[in-house]
């Protein structure tokens, strides 16, 4: 199957998760904790995770499938083509807001970028592509990004890390324009992607970080686990994105001898 | 002229002015700073506020308005009819982004909410109404709040007095179930307005809470200067809005009693 193809199917199996979300936004929801008060999993996120482990599952019977919830496999090495699923990202948001919260699939073959796509779901936003096809905004390619300083743009992180300056996230932030706050791994990628963020850090497992990777490294984007290391894909670990000139900064920065305001 | 007619009066002036900064969006805007690297103004403020000040000044000539760009009226009491108007809130998001921002006009007489209008102009959400008229997400009613603590919902806050903990706006943050920076008085204050997040604290001029207000009153929220003052309307000050029963928690929060994790 080529990519386009492929394209096509991912966004149809997307597409029609979210009908179906959107569909029982204002049903009861059964909402569970997972490792802690703010880890939240719903009755939502096990039956769209379902829907997509099943398409894929179908389509491709001998792919590896690395999920949040669950049902995929218990996948141990990146050999071979492995995809990644996270249903709902931004639980919260979803169960707090109806709002706010992403569905994601990424590809990897061998453990190199394939294919990415993130649909906002209520904005009905899908960034997705790859480095064979380019990146797109539904229908719109997206430029390459362009170098550009930390202070130029605004920067997402992850809310308690930031306050707590773990990693020296709040310094990183406070060296830019900006500091966001989303909730959702998967918007907070689009928005660097689309160019509306310089960067983004966070703690990230491999199914937040999958499709982000593919898309950010396609428009030209570093994704590195700081300062410089490449990621894993299986564990979850410290990310940032950013452009290769503000990487600079931010790698600077966690050294300690970055002019901070 | 009844509450119902100038509802929909400022509706018609909030659209002309959004589709007109949606036309010129992809223009190059003429961007200045004002107080700082981060506090910018654009053409398109300032010819949008220049709109609205003059529909409001043509249809009430009688009638004040203070606005953030300079084009109102020198107000210095809020005796008699006292218009609010900021044309772009969330500048930054504005000329970074080109989304996530709102435009926001309140009328308050005597110094008590009359009438508040937020609208996030992308997303074409218009959160409107007062007192008199009840609140409204577009053409649909919006529920009162119910008392609920901090733990249950997302907090709002501004991203330097977070990282800073300044007036304990970390501790009350941490307290919830999560910290949203939004970089938009406007898009907060609908959020909580609409029960998306618990409650909202930042350091804010009169025309990014006026409406806010009107509307978070109009549902049953409390907007206090912390502990519990009433806002001056006429200068810069700390706001907090949350439901009565979180307020009571932030209040402990800020007398520093209060069991943080």
């Amino acid at each position: 199957m080529d990519i386009q193809a492929l394209d096509q199917l991912v966004m149809q199996w997307l597409q029609h998760g979210a009908n179906r979300l959107i569909a029982h936004l204002d049903d009861q929801l059964q909402v569970n904790t997972k490792s802690g008060r703010s880890d939240l999993v719903t009755n939502l996120d096990r039956e769209t995770e379902q829907f997509l482990v099943g398409q894929i599952k179908q389509t491709f019977p001998d792919d590896q499938i690395f999920s949040e919830e669950g049902f995929g496999d218990h996948v141990q090495s990146l050999k071979g083509r492995v995809w990644f699923v996270d249903p709902i990202d931004g639980t919260l948001n979803f169960v707090k807001q109806h709002d706010n919260f992403a569905m994601m699939v990424a590809l990897y073959e061998d453990g190199q970028p394939v294919y990415g796509n993130i649909l906002d779901v209520r904005r009905q936003r899908f960034v997705h592509g790859g480095p064979s096809m380019g990146a797109y905004l539904n229908q719109f390619r997206i430029a390459p990004v362009t170098p550009r300083p930390l202070a130029d743009g605004l920067f997402g992180v992850n809310g308690p890390m930031f306050a707590k300056n773990r990693y020296h996230v709040q310094d990183m932030a406070l060296a830019s324009l900006g500091t966001r706050v989303l909730g959702s791994a998967g918007l907070e990628f689009q928005q660097v992607v689309l160019g509306n963020s310089i960067g983004y850090c966070s703690y990230l497992a491999p199914w937040d970080v999958a499709a982000g990777r593919v898309l950010a490294e396609t428009v030209g984007l570093k994704v590195v686990v700081p300062p410089e290391n490449a990621l894993s894909m299986l564990k979850r670990e410290l990310i940032v994105t950013t452009n290769a000139q503000a990487l600079q900064e931010v790698q600077q920065i966690m050294q300690g001898d970055h002019n901070t305001k």
